[in-house]
């Protein structure tokens, strides 16, 4: 019953033009497979690079957030948004950078509920609001995030990371984008066990 | 950061009723460890007594459905509650029930792109009308249903695991109930590895 | 026009385990007639049997809410829901236990503009988040009980008669569960005149 | 704690306008007591004039629904926006056009589980939809309706009332409009026993 | 592709009585032409005098809210309504009414991102709230306007206005009245430009 | 009253690196004035040029899609966010590469009444499906747009452009961003009052 990993054609990596298929073999270098979002975007070489090129700008460089802290964010709005592939793919993630097996589930399922400091409640509470009512954000959303030693930089990255995966999520949802059978489990076991799998 | 299991006192084995006691020990004996959920509803010994009744009356009896298909609905009706608690305790049940380490994190998240066959599906459609929307439930839903193999009693088995998880849900979520973390792991490894951990 | 009872099959009184047919005639003897959710729900007996036992652990021991106040809590939550059998079926319990022609009538529409106590709107205000939002629930919803002198173990008792009838009002609409005619004049006469009718 | 019927003030007939005056003093006669709308209303006899006029073109004339079926409208629809004046004052009006002294309850909190005959679900989905969601009616709409025998005209009336009772409910709502006590129980008692009342 | 102007028959001038046919001549005179809700409306005359009545009594008489402010709550919360209609050709008057080019698809947008003064903001969170969730107005929200200087008169005429423009809306998209071109550029340009169009 | 382009800093032209500042030049030449987005957005030029990247490779290059289409789909998926920015900008655009000085408007207030070919309503209702319900698409969403003469590619690029807009959409509710004057009132007038202005 498995299904394609796109709804769309996914192109195979020799038809590719070079700078794509080279990200593609440098991740499937770092990580040990190519991960689906990969190949599926892959389809349309123009937008692959500005996706990536937007999602290392908000992921990767150095800023405000914590690396765990910006996957936080993903998992907790792709949730919201019923997104297969980002929960799950970034779950994995999250749980490698907070060095942390059971955040994820908790931030996507209720972070209300989860076992997060009040400032990172308060940095999901103003995440949501972008994901879900950007609409209606003022200056106590701002005030609030101030409150929990978030200037207006890291407010920046906060609802840029919520707003970009607004964007992903609902490419993952009309592409049924299926994530890789490896990110399930990844990051749940303590390490030796991981390095056993 | 971890928070207790319960927003409310939660009793000590010693001072419960003996019957409630007994039937927490033969779980722990089953299990292998208490699952929060006894020890918390145990607060009160009579709502204690008609919960696990009810739901093992939906759960356990033999029926329509088998033990995975009614784990399925309790997920997929748990995510659209955002419920800590069902989501990822019953999720390890589903990946037991239902030998498969990947469908409890799809079918949570968004069972309309799970590695599903069109009969569950449909099975989820009508649980997800009755979590979400009872009042418009009409012939149509049932037809839809009958149109999958799903006569009336099993309509019946679908639309009362979905209603009574309504109920655990809600008392989760006010309880702050937290899941054991044995549940985040258990049925996701290959049996083998599962053994090791 | 007159629907049948219930979308499933009722059973015979005759046909029923002894103990759910007593149940019924002890009902019968105490009200007058048999309110239906007896007659539809026997149809699975042991879901009756739970069911019943926790309504009456929820609805008839002593604790810290009057019988008209857990009465309250069912009517407004169930016209949240849109549950026929409940909202008509409860209210006349409402009228009798409180006394009051014309209360329930009140609550189920809008019970932030009925005649009631401040005190008994904020138990709505928690008994409806429960119902509807349940999620997101905090310390703030229960500090605002305590504001009205409710403490913790009224708070789980309001939030579990609200958790409870979230089941009852679906099973009903699910069973599309029609409400005895006895119910929609009970308590709305005066003493005297109720006697006549 | 009975609330007054009006949050803004109420004047005194002796105070009103000549023709405000003579029509709440003829609605005395024909029911036997003034209806809070009109009281409420009168603090601008302006808008008082127009509201009942544009009430009575809707409510009173010919037309192609019968008045039972324009009350049937203005419940659903009211119950739908939490409108206690409406729902209870009207309701009290179907009961006695309708002849039936359960139709209203059961109309204001479920019409899909009324005892109401196709065509009314219909006429009813129609309203429930310019109520809730107009900007999304298109031809489907109509064709259903005519299925049932409604034709154009019927649609505008339909769609009418429910557009006017948006506006009643929602002026009733912002003035906390308290309806009177006689509502209640008019039209629940059979003929002769409603005599004795 | 241009639609008709409304989905139900539109009457000819000479077709109609004579106070009807006087008010759209006397607006043809005034305007420069006819706007299109009086030939729609015209369709029903006593249900056409009455809304003009009502209409007249909110929009035109003197009153607490500027001629300019009331046009603000039509915009906005006709928006929310996605009233085609309504928001085209009160933008027109609003354009004119405030002597700015902009402000009508600011406050039809997103009244909060608007360039209206905290006071311009709060009347229109009032007017929202009045348009969408009425059933919840209470003494905060009539608080919150007398802090901007709106007293129980003005929480009216801003009430009266939305719900007004509910009706309106309704009226509007169940006919699929389409509003004159003319609307569009009016008010858009500086004045002497607007003389030469 | 008016507000600041953004409410994070702007940075001067000159303090921008080459590439960005390079790009917004040369908008200025064809444009005839700095459309805000590229101010606002080069706070973050790494972000700005892949924000550009995403935005040419959906809206500038050749594909399924005219460009007046595209435009109709940011146009209505951009108030459906209430997002100030893109409905005023992206209006103005459509109008021009349209042609037609009301479609903008109609289409974003309500495109369901709009003055549009069957065919543009089938697009824009997968456009906000993408935008409003991503999570629900399925085979029958393409289906409906492949009866209208859309195949897979043009699919993607509807669901890529209302994604690529519910990023953009939520970025610029987040940082306040203004549309300029000057996009109000482009494509409003017949091309030789147009050039009168």
């Amino acid at each position: 019953m498995a299904q394609p990993i796109s709804r769309f054609p996914v192109p195979r990596l020799e038809e590719l033009p070079e700078d794509v298929r080279a990200r593609i073999l440098s991740v499937q270098d770092k990580v040990g497979f190519v991960p689906n979002v990969f190949l599926v975007l892959a389809h349309r070489p123009e937008e692959f690079r500005a996706f990536f090129a937007y999602h290392d700008a908000l992921m990767e460089k150095p800023g405000a957030l914590s690396k765990a802290e910006r996957e936080m964010i993903v998992v907790a709005t792709s949730n919201a948004n019923h997104c297969h592939y980002c929960v799950i793919a970034h779950g994995a993630i999250l749980r490698i950078r907070a060095k942390d097996a059971l955040i994820a589930d908790q931030v996507a399922i209720n972070y209300r509920k989860a076992d997060l400091a009040p400032r990172h409640k308060a940095m999901l509470d103003f995440a949501m609001k972008v994901a879900l009512d950007a609409h209606a954000i003022d200056e106590h959303d701002f005030a609030a995030l101030q409150g929990h030693g978030f200037d207006a930089e890291a407010a920046w990255d906060i609802g840029a990371i919520a707003a970009f995966f607004a964007l992903s999520n609902r490419m993952a949802n009309m592409a049924d984008m299926r994530p890789n059978e490896e990110f399930y489990i990844m990051g749940r076991l303590p390490a030796p066990e991981a390095r056993k799998v």
